[in-house]
């Protein structure tokens, strides 16, 4: 087909300033709509926590993006011992300015016979880069394994030794990751050869927790924000502007995965499919577990008219009247 | 797994109450998201209108939620005359008050050897049903096709004459649709003949035009929401509230795709993928397009520095002054 650009007045500028003012908007939207969801999203916390089993019956009905990342032993640990999941936009709350964009998936469990750990919080920041990449970036978070029960296989805890190891180069102005160049370190190479011996098929849900993504940190992103703001607003008022790196080279947005030091290349993808569809489908996943568990003989104790204000005061509650069988959406 | 809900004091109207919560702050969202992006819509309408083969060119690079439905002699129409797509939220334009999930998406066409229609609109309703479904209708859209050139076959037309129908009898008081049991005319009779022959596969993407949807007229959609608020109501003050027919059995939705005489079952998901996908990712889309068209020899004119402001006022032309390969996004 015919390509058209060329043939008309219309620049590559002038539609990517386009989009940079959609992306505001949008980005003002996601504020609006934190702040309106969160009073509901709390009030489904307080319901949902009465419920026994309610994450690991809506991680059972996960959408496919996410529930092929689920092994069946992951499963067997999620059913015996999570207990509530939440997403919060961490740099917005109680008033911040931050990124609306940016997440923060938090797990907690009960004592189990697999780890430590009563909480596991992943926080997923929004940066821009200097070449004009933007997306989610985190930090690897360890698990406190019990004896032979890592599920990662040792792999977790050593993507966060190579992580610390970095951030000590970094600090010692060693240029850690981002040198270009870069000799791998004894103990990026053995990561990269665990890694690569172990594949990504078959492996758990639970090396989501090492997932990095690119390397910018906060002074990166704010200084290249704050650039491409200055261009934008020079472009606006009809000056000349150097082009800018903003045609970012695709290939550069997966460093870490050509080195081979990804533990989880997809972590990012899923932790928004987390945050953007299992969070605020939770109620509809419960339903569909509850309809696909038990078609036949499930009963459900209805109609108890318990009061939502006494709810949110004690979760009290009220005699059941009468029952009714568990209807479809 | 093991249920749950039964042994709790949660009750499935609970969670549909807090379901329905979520649902009207989710309709204040895209009402606030339409009246923001409204005028950042209509600069990117007056400049991609300078690009030729802007909209054949998105729809080429479309999501194949879209894609699978264009076939080759649909691209070749869609390339030939369509000059302009556009989608609004026609219930909520200049203050009105209805429900901004309504969509209508328009296509225009320059003359052309296919049709005689210059634009074609079409509408999507939501609507709720008393037995607790909700989301889009529509009416058959007919397209007056030159000679031979029916890409239908002349099902579309089919279709809208069984729809003309139904209206009529409807109106005689005889139920149309709705009637139960009822006996197919001969009109229908024919109309599901010719689908069952003609099967889903290969069909024209224009058949999309001829999607109905369920049978939900405008006063018993109001009917049904005013019910429901009235439940809602009663529920929240504590009230007991006989069960409604919330639980809609989800084989009701689709009575005319059993009936046989829906041309485009998945034409309400198609035009909820146009509205939520093609529509906001267009920039990106054409992009994508460009650089797969030409990666190699495709120059953009550039740093053209058009005044935003004037271009809004006539489009008016600065002269380029260098060109720049087409980058990535």
């Amino acid at each position: 087909m015919a390509s058209s650009l060329q043939d008309t007045l219309v620049t590559y500028e002038e539609l990517a300033e386009l989009e940079l003012e959609f992306d505001d908007v949008e980005t003002e939207i996601i504020r609006h709509q934190v702040q309106l969801t969160q009073p509901l999203y709390e009030k489904r916390h307080k319901i949902v926590a009465q419920i026994p089993n309610f994450w690991p019956l809506v991680l059972e009905q996960a959408p496919p993006d996410i529930d092929e990342y689920i092994q069946p032993s992951d499963s067997a640990l999620l059913l015996a011992c999570l207990t509530s999941l939440s997403v919060s936009h961490f740099e917005i709350e109680n008033g911040a300015k931050g990124d609306p964009r940016s997440v923060a998936i938090k797990w907690e469990f009960s004592e189990n016979e697999y780890f430590e750990d009563r909480v596991l919080e992943k926080k997923f920041w929004y940066r821009r880069a200097e070449d004009g990449w933007a997306g989610l970036v985190s930090e690897p978070v360890d698990i406190k394994w019990k004896k032979d029960k890592d599920l990662t296989g040792g792999l977790l805890s050593m993507v966060k030794r190579v992580w610390d190891e970095d951030q000590a180069l970094e600090k010692a102005g060693k240029g850690g990751a981002k040198a270009k160049d870069k000799e791998l370190t004894p103990q990026q190479k053995e990561l990269k050869k665990k890694i690569e011996e172990t594949g990504l098929g078959g492996l758990s849900f639970f090396a989501w927790f090492g997932f990095r993504g690119q390397r910018i940190s906060a002074e990166e992103s704010r200084l290249a924000i704050e650039k491409e703001q200055k261009q934008r607003k020079l472009r606006l008022e009809g000056k000349k502007v150097e082009p800018s790196e903003d045609d970012a080279d695709d290939d550069d947005d997966d460093d870490d995965e050509l080195d081979g030091l990804e533990i989880f290349p997809e972590g990012d993808t899923l932790a928004v499919t987390i945050a953007e569809d299992l969070w605020p489908g939770a109620i509809k996943y419960f339903t569909q577990a509850q309809e696909q568990d038990a078609l036949s003989d499930l009963e459900f104790e209805s109609d108890m008219e318990l009061d939502l204000e006494e709810l949110e005061e004690d979760g009290d509650e009220a005699p059941p009247s009468k029952k009714r069988k568990a209807g479809g959406e």
